[in-house]
């Protein structure tokens, strides 16, 4: 079984250092969450993480969630790890405490996400969309629903989950045939099939609130006719007690690749009584809310996993001994550790920087993204909005997608024993291999991006961006130099790439989207080296304050500079020679 | 289960126009293999593949081979297919007819080394070992053992292993701590313990010779006291049956994430009775006659594999019905094949550049690989061995790490599909994902190339090489002109990069450790172009003898050209940084 120790170091830094965001310094509501309340915090989570929930991992994938009649039964241990989970209130960490929730900002929860991805995947997500569905129904709900509903999911006691996709509608989502009958009491009966259905079902909560959409018999087609209903398994009484199943049965679960923990569910809606939220036919809206959130927590779900796998891989470099480093010069065959090739070290420190480059990135994206809910100025919310809408595809993939290569590397670190099941870092790598996928493709993220992100009615947002990290970034000091100038230079390709972009899309769609997931890779791995500058800025100057800690990030943010950050410019000039013989390609 | 047709008009377009190696076509021995033979061996191949073995993978993955009382059983079904490929005679290939082989010249086994990986690799694994046994015992052991083992052997009857790795002892076998002690008769009593044995046991065969590599009791430590043993498993009697069991038993089989259906062996060897082959402390150079062909193979699993991956990529991509193309003009909401969408065809067009361009390079090699065993000119055959020797490390690494590429790719364009189990697209990732780990990781291939393959005692290696392919690609032809062009560009960056490292290995060995993957990439990709090159030559020449056949190659061509050789370059760029700040980072 992987090691794990929680990086509650670094998360500090972040949290004492780089909390610089003004905007997000002047909300009122976060007043309180002080740097003791936050260290607390994430020593109680990584205690949770280390010792309760990452043993559930090869519990998990060792006794998958099974179906038995008609009843989903989660792994071993799950049901005891997840009452102990919600007594110590983890799942209303970041809730609003008028729900009973603790009202951390994201901040604080994105590390418990982190941490809670690097235990157990499978078990995180349980609670995840428990709390999509929550921050859809809090956003879009009548108070009505909200105080039927919402205490209950914050304690963990009733769980949620997002039912979008159908077999034959997955990406598009206009495509969808649920149907939604209005019944003379104002309430639906929802009919259709759901596949893909993250804890669909499941025996760790007494109640699981399904968020669907559906058509409503008299909307249009495609996704302007699609509306948000919320169906619980379980009819909730007026005294908000549990009453009578409703119409929702569990057709199957699916066998997959990784997270066999997790009861992946097709639904069968018959008839199941619904309850529409928001506004009719803006289903799709409404769902988004929850989807974007979401998005980035998978992406934070790479991170974790990726953290993990280079703890185990940089364990087994300093055990592992074989064959002789070039600096040996041992004549009797003594090996070294591995640690001492050179390859490996670079593997290793491939890992660590863009591990800590994401962890970064993703503490600047918390503090927008709680801009975004919470300023009382309309234009700095929607431009902190902006941020995050542009920044959510990217995260979302990138993190993912380097999720891949950082669990592969380990893999080729332990070699042979990688590939046996008894360290568990190639399951490690299956679970991860969910996340490039779910929540929309990779693909689909950076075809998102690249039509809907870019420019939008407010304006050219990528311009914005490349201002604002101008502005974040820029510096007097000599030592900072090299890499301000190295991200200049990229922000230079940046910005040729997105004019490109922009103006491809007036002229020539195909050339954008054939060049869509390099678009994504450009602009996620100069983000990457944006938040490397922040953290040096830092480390330059709190150099005497700790120096080991300091010098190891300058370092880390070195080797990102020199053997990571040039794939930005790599998949520029391989994205802008066109798709036309991409596209007049006759296949067989 | 992923549908499969074997690729036999590639295949055939190669055997008739790339067969252009003199060497070669001076070889006596293969002057009968005619096309028209070839072509007949090759339909059988793709039934036996296709409708024989095909089914066998989903079976082995879902009743993986198990221990059970001391004795390994092979997945469901194995059994009776092992009996009918031996019937029709498929392990003797390309063995020598004096044992009662088929002798066909790897030009043709390759092919079919690829349709039997794109079937089922767990089963094939119970076959190939065999093969790499029968080349090691055919050129190092005396007339008296080959008449005795060998004639078994390629007939199916016996299989055969390669027993190097021990627990602390598996890239660097000068560990290697099994034991031989000498008897009076000559023979050896060999024990230890040896993990990570491919088909180390099973039911297939009535007899299994596992060549062992160990130490003599009176040998040096390191890696120049190790020998190489013929240890079966059962004793072979006077008279050539089967006799007594031998000192081996099967401590455990690995739990492994894929090709599930081959058993991967601890094998604890007690006393067994073992003949050297070969002179004394010469077992490592005699054991890698038989790895550096299997690496080769290994290379040509991933190619296997790949062409599955895309072929069932394409199937999908023309069924799925999945929002809108750009081109799209419908109102009415018609979803379009998700072929259309610029992104998939992209990458569809990648996996089939990438695949075509391994099996010419592949058929290239084969060629070179026959006239460095056969051509009776020492000299020419010399320099074919130097061409082989450097390009084992590229195919093994390259073709492996590509699978990966290809089958992840392809599990994206199934999206949730690709995940869950009922498609096989998962099994194919997890399958090929040994495949950059044995017979050396993708690190040690690389270490291999740069620092013994690249200049010898033959000379600057790379250079002969780089020669020979501006000899082969020299054309006159305008339409060849912007692909040789490129290709002549790209030659130069390999010459950069080829006179750096063999500089560097003088002066900076860290600098060549670090620089490794890279360099092989950058090989490697430039001799999937030169393989293009030769392709196209004949696809121009030829283009009005079958049109639709060439105009498909020479726009495949282009893609890689386009979009896949670039990445040549980017390799060379992130190699020559150096690594002074990896080897000086200090790890905590």
């Amino acid at each position: 079984m992987p090691s794990y120790i929680a990086p509650v170091d670094d998360m500090m830094f972040l949290f004492e250092k780089l909390r610089d965001n003004k905007n997000y310094n002047e909300l009122e509501k976060y007043k309180d969450v002080s740097p003791e309340l936050v260290k607390d915090i994430l020593e109680e989570a990584a205690k949770i993480n280390q010792n309760l929930i990452l043993p559930l991992a090869k519990a998990g994938d060792e006794n998958p969630a099974i179906l038995e009649n008609g009843v989903v039964r989660t792994p071993p241990g799950y049901k005891e790890a997840y009452q102990k989970y919600i007594e110590d209130g983890w799942t209303s960490l970041s809730c609003d405490p008028k729900y009973g929730g603790q009202g951390m900002p994201r901040t604080v929860s994105a590390f418990f996400d982190e941490m809670i991805s690097s235990a157990s995947l499978a078990f995180k997500l349980y609670s995840e969309l428990t709390l999509g569905a929550y921050n859809c129904i809090h956003h879009h709900a009548t108070d009505e629903i909200k105080n039927k509903y919402l205490p209950k999911m914050v304690e963990g006691k009733w769980s949620g989950t997002m039912c979008l996709t159908e077999p034959v509608c997955g990406t598009d989502l206009g495509l969808l045939k649920t149907k939604a009958i209005e019944q003379p009491d104002g309430t639906y009966k929802i009919t259709g099939q759901k596949i893909f259905i993250t804890s669909g079902d499941h025996d760790l909560t007494e109640n699981i609130i399904h968020l669907v959409i559906a058509r409503a018999t008299d909307s249009p087609k495609g996704t302007k006719g699609i509306s948000l209903f919320l169906v619980p398994k379980f009819i909730v009484k007026e005294d908000g007690t549990v009453g009578s199943r409703n119409g929702i049965s569990t057709g199957s679960i699916e066998t997959k690749m990784g997270i066999k923990g997790s009861a992946t569910c097709v639904l069968n809606f018959d008839e199941a009584t619904g309850i529409m939220i928001g506004p009719k036919n803006k289903g799709l809206s409404q769902m988004f809310t929850m989807m974007n959130l979401e998005r980035i927590v998978v992406g934070i779900q790479g991170l974790g996993i990726s953290e993990i796998a280079y703890q185990n891989s940089l364990n087994y470099a300093k055990e592992r001994k074989q064959g002789k480093s070039n600096n040996n010069k041992s004549e009797s065959g003594k090996a070294d550790s591995i640690i001492e090739h050179a390859d490996i070290r670079k593997t290793l420190l491939n890992m660590k920087s863009i591990i800590e480059g994401e962890r970064a990135l993703c503490f600047w994206l918390s503090q927008q993204t709680e801009v975004s809910l919470n300023h009382d100025d309309q234009k700095i919310k929607q431009e902190a909005l902006d941020m995050v809408s542009l920044m959510t595809p990217v995260v979302k993939s990138l993190f993912s997608d380097l999720g891949m290569e950082i669990t592969s590397d380990a893999m080729q670190i332990f070699g042979g024993y990688g590939y046996t099941k008894d360290q568990g870092i190639e399951q490690l790598y299956r679970d991860n291999r969910i996340t490039p996928i779910y929540e929309g493709t990779n693909s689909v993220q950076a075809a998102d991006l690249v039509f809907r992100k870019l420019s939008t009615k407010n304006g050219n947002i990528v311009d914005k961006f490349m201002n604002l990290i101008k502005s974040e970034t820029n510096s007097d000091d000599e030592k900072m130099k090299p890499f301000v100038d190295t991200l200049n230079y990229n922000l230079g390709i940046l910005k040729k790439f997105s004019d490109w972009t922009i103006d491809k899309i007036k002229t020539n769609k195909d050339d954008v989207s054939a060049a869509a997931n390099d678009y994504l890779k450009t602009l996620g791995y100069i983000s990457l080296a944006f938040s490397w500058v922040k953290v040096l800025t830092v480390s330059f100057k709190d150099f005497e304050e700790n120096k080991k800690f300091h010098e190891d990030k300058i370092n880390t943010a070195k080797f990102y500079f020199e053997k990571v950050l040039p794939r930005a410019e790599q998949h520029y000039k391989s994205a802008i020679s066109g798709s036309s013989n991409i596209m007049n390609f006759k296949f067989n």
